[in-house]
């Protein structure tokens, strides 16, 4: 099958799945476990081949890291499994209730999408936490991996085909892997099939795709985090939010690249950072480099994600220049700041043009599980549809319903009967 | 200024109105609403000087009709005003409140969505009510309107102007005509400036836009409304619903177009049908044409949102065949059952895959008023971010905001602290 044919197929799919129980999803997302279980050996086995193949292409250490799997990985894909399974049912909930007049009932029900396009590079166990999320919710789903990982990514594929027709026939088509050969641009032009694009992988891939598709695209490119440190902050709370936000796991998006002084403290402030991020690579402007050693930051850095322990640092005059930088610099994803006076704090927080906002606390909170919804399909810089953290709602759309007992509009039109519009509570 | 000017000043001119209150933003509607009111006469005088030139340029005449603008349609835009300043505050809202741990609150805020581009044709009311709804929710608007009613939308925009600015200087910028020189398709190219487009005017206008931008696109090409009748219908009901449907308002998106009608009641229903259509024409199938005297129908009659006093009929076999049908050649619009079988209806509902669906009543009932959204945006065919009608909450985004005392996710990391994730009660 071609791109266009998968695609096809997921939207009939997609019609089928739609009407699947709750109980029906879990059962096969734990029938998948089931199998994850009974054939780890042959997965390995799989990841063992494109590993070998891999090292032959002399592809990078970060890369083969996130391209093999082992048996601790395989039991936390199992483990999420489960847990998506134990999620309470996001799609059939009614989320308004409205009796528009005597007879006449307006109801808002939760919905799949439809079909989800997952682009993904090297990590194996994208496929499994993402496939699980789309079924759970309903929708088709088709997967494009990185041809590095092919063969793990096609043993994982079977295990969840033959978990879903172990469970219910109609749950045929619903995940379906594209094979390697199929380009990524053919899947972003079928933008009358797939109803949305979920990109897992790097700030280039996610770039390219955005820039090369009319289907939306649930995601960030960069994770360009801030830490600004009011005049009124408690510097040592400061230090350590800075050491959390840098240090604590560097890779990530939500950790933090830039931060900004305020001019008032920075000699207090930065004197006491260098010995708390004695690994970190410290680079600053001017009025920075005259306060402690750091190599020089330019403009290039401000628009920098380094994902490592690398830090730039600015001295501003005022909590509106930190704003201005952010929004101008920043990639919109989670900037925090770190002040005594609330006042600041609400203004920081307003100004700031970000998916997350955050005062005197950590910018590595931003992520759904720590955000309690459940599981993380993504987090989104867009302001459409849904922005920051994102959990299982993200996957979801919903249509309105209208149950009537003959009710024609001309009825209103001509004032014959009136609109109540009488909130009801929702019934499930 | 050209578009990209334009929209960069929008930009700028997007954060400062994040920032104004409820308050301000209502005094300014009414200010505008004030200035409209005491410069009816120069509206009317430039919409008179595009009459001439439109009648000069032999324009239509059911364009010329929605150009024209009268003391009674001037009334109409300023009882709008009022009406969008009297709603409730769309932004700043508290949509989610959650304790993550002692002292660490997680807060989810209603947020403008940055800047809106609004691209449409002939009706000049058309740009006082979708600003209106722009500058209540907060975010800045570039209008694009038809060159048609160029003197019209100019006259219209200086006293939009010319209200926000005798409110607040931090207006300025966030009401924005673009001139009848500049191209729509340079206004679709800034997806890095326009956060959203919604178009206003014909399906051929809409299909362009859609199939012409990486922006967002809120709102439908085509509606192609079903009426299905089940075998199990009240006849009667059946033909006044039909009626109500069709006739009512024609040229309306959720006008009904094409009507499935179950062959055991086929004969009975249509049968008694033509002399309540009696001033529509009728176009059927095969099966239909068996049975009444109907033009025949092809399969392009099925694709076709006629606007008009044109209806036409296919006999059905199953409900699973109307569903086919529908999801086949419908536009994910508004579909309507008539029987008095609940679990066909329900059936019926979760199976078609538009943004309302309906039971026993008309079509017609679709619509942001009836279903008490206080304000229209406009009709969303897509699933992505809103569906069906579109209220204010369109226009809105939200910010997660999370307010701590130093918390570090290291501690978490390690397990010295645990989340709590506690819903509290939203606070404003």
């Amino acid at each position: 099958m071609n791109v266009h044919e998968v695609a096809s197929r997921a939207k009939a799919a997609s019609f089928k799945a739609a009407a699947l129980t709750d109980d029906l999803k879990n059962s096969a997302l734990l029938r998948v476990a089931e199998l994850l279980e009974a054939h780890r050996a042959e997965v390995l086995s799989a990841n063992g081949a494109d590993l070998a193949q891999a090292r032959e292409d002399q592809i990078g250490d970060v890369l083969l890291k996130r391209l093999a799997l082992d048996e601790q990985k395989i039991a936390g894909i199992i483990e999420s499994l489960h847990h998506v399974a134990e999620l309470p049912n996001p799609v059939g909930r009614t989320k308004l209730r409205r009796e528009l007049d005597q007879g006449l009932v307006l109801e808002q029900i939760t919905t799949p999408i439809g079909v989800i396009g997952v682009i993904f590079e090297s990590r194996p166990d994208a496929l499994v936490q993402i496939s699980s999320l789309c079924l759970k919710t309903g929708n088709a789903v088709v997967l494009k991996g990185g041809s590095e990982a092919r063969s793990t990514n096609e043993a994982l594929h079977r295990l969840i085909e033959r978990g879903l027709a172990d469970t219910h026939p109609d749950f045929a088509g619903c995940v379906q892997l594209l094979g390697s050969r199929e380009e990524v641009r053919a899947l972003l032009a079928l933008d009358d099939q797939i109803d949305l694009i979920i990109p897992r992988g790097s700030n280039a891939l996610v770039k390219q795709i955005k820039q090369n598709t009319r289907i939306p695209v649930l995601g960030h490119a960069d994770g360009i985090c801030h830490l600004y440190v009011d005049r009124e902050a408690d510097l040592k709370m400061a230090r350590a939010l800075t050491f959390d936000a840098k240090c604590q796991y560097p890779a990530v998006c939500n950790a933090v690249e830039t931060l900004l002084v305020h001019r008032d403290i920075a000699l207090d402030f930065l004197g006491g950072l260098a010995p708390v991020l004695f690994d970190v690579e410290l680079r600053g402007d001017r009025r920075v480099a005259e306060l402690i050693d750091v190599r020089p930051a330019t403009e290039e850095d401000w628009r920098t994600e380094y994902n490592d322990l690398v830090l730039s640092i600015k001295v501003v005059d005022s909590l509106a220049e930190a704003i201005e930088h952010i929004n101008t610099f920043g990639s919109h994803h989670t900037d925090s700041i770190v002040t005594a006076d609330e006042s600041t704090a609400r203004a920081f927080m307003a100004g700031v043009d970000s998916s997350s906002v955050m005062w005197n606390c950590s910018t590595r909170f931003a992520d759904g599980f720590r955000y309690g919804l459940g599981a993380e399909v993504g987090i989104s810089t867009n302001k459409i549809h849904a922005r920051g953290p994102v959990g299982l709602e993200g996957l979801t759309s919903y249509q309105y319903r209208v149950i009537g007992h003959g009710h024609v509009v001309a009825d209103y039109a001509t004032s014959k009967r009136h609109l109540t519009h009488r909130d009801l509570k929702p019934a499930g």
